[in-house]
């Protein structure tokens, strides 16, 4: 199955090239287990789940631990259909077909609990769009009851849901979003913003 | 049909507040037409897609217009059954159920053909998810047979398709993915991303 992302780190100050730059030595031990290409709107990273969001967890930590606002936006998939398969996007483990969404809730929270902490506070938005699917709402209400148990759940809003919390178990909660639910092979994509320092307070 | 999206916008400067605060008087003449509520992760902006289109277009073309490295990130949506009807969100016409894809992809060409210009040169990528629907692909390829005719077409990206040229065009051809492509009254979202003044050359 393909997996991967187009990513974006968006550092809001005048040196935001040397910010990027710095914050890229984070991914120096991940780029063995990922193809990275980068062009001037996005970067993509081909890669399986359980090695994605960790390489963009410690990305946006290195960039907002300069306590500039940084946003990270990302365009995530797995399973599309339209895209060749990838040897390195072997996943490390599978998700077994017909398990039943409240197994899968449970599973799922209990990986976001036990995710390592960062030390960094993060605010995230992201919707998950299960595609080819005659059911997709109910695995998105699945995932939203994942979230509400998950520790990192912030609030609904419209198109969306908002997390907030460590950066370890956010980018934990992204990953289970997008294994756990839609269908096993399927085709699934999430639309991720992930927010440091902002000075809006909320 | 509820229609709207999340939208941030991104100045790559250490005055990105005065940058924002300064464009948010391009969506005065809009304001009318639209629901709009600001967090500190986005701006909700609720209302018809031919309403919601110009007024990103115009945000995004006065925040570029300082010349600062900008990025609009949006995730947009129509018909989620999980949000309520909103009497602002009533298209000014409707596209026909059952029209042809081939008719569609030259309405929506003939649309962009014609879409006034701005002067403000951008390049956007986007990935169109039609939800619920069993042959999401076929729309999928449709919209992106309609992008080549388009003359905003870029080039295919991994999970996404890069288009480039003026803003006027650009947003237009993002309005005709949302509405032409996917179920009539079906649930449809894009992840768009439109960059201006990247001092990377590609």
């Amino acid at each position: 199955m393909f997996s991967g992302a187009q990513i974006s780190l968006y550092p809001m100050a005048d040196d935001f090239v040397g910010i990027i730059m710095q914050s890229l030595s984070a991914l120096d031990t991940h780029r063995e287990h990922l193809r990275i290409e980068t062009d001037d709107i996005s970067t993509l990273i081909v890669g399986p789940p359980e090695r994605l969001f960790p390489a963009m967890r410690d990305l946006f930590v290195a960039a907002s631990s300069t306590g500039t606002h940084c946003v990270l936006s990302a365009a995530v998939s797995r399973g599309c259909p339209g895209e060749p398969d990838d040897p390195i996007c072997r996943p490390g483990e599978g998700r077994m077909p017909g398990e039943a969404l409240d197994a899968r809730i449970a599973e799922a929270t209990a990986v976001v609990k036990a995710a390592p902490k960062t030390g960094r506070h993060v605010a995230c938005q992201f919707s998950l769009y299960p595609l080819g699917a005659d059911r997709h709402m109910d695995e998105i209400y699945g995932c939203i009851a994942f979230l509400k148990a998950s520790g990192v759940f912030d609030r609904p809003k419209n198109f969306c849901t908002r997390l907030g919390g460590d950066a370890g178990p956010v980018f934990a909660a992204l990953a289970e979003a997008l294994t756990r639910f839609g269908p096993v092979d399927g085709h699934v994509a999430l639309d991720v913003t992930v927010s440091a320092n902002s000075p809006t307070r909320v």
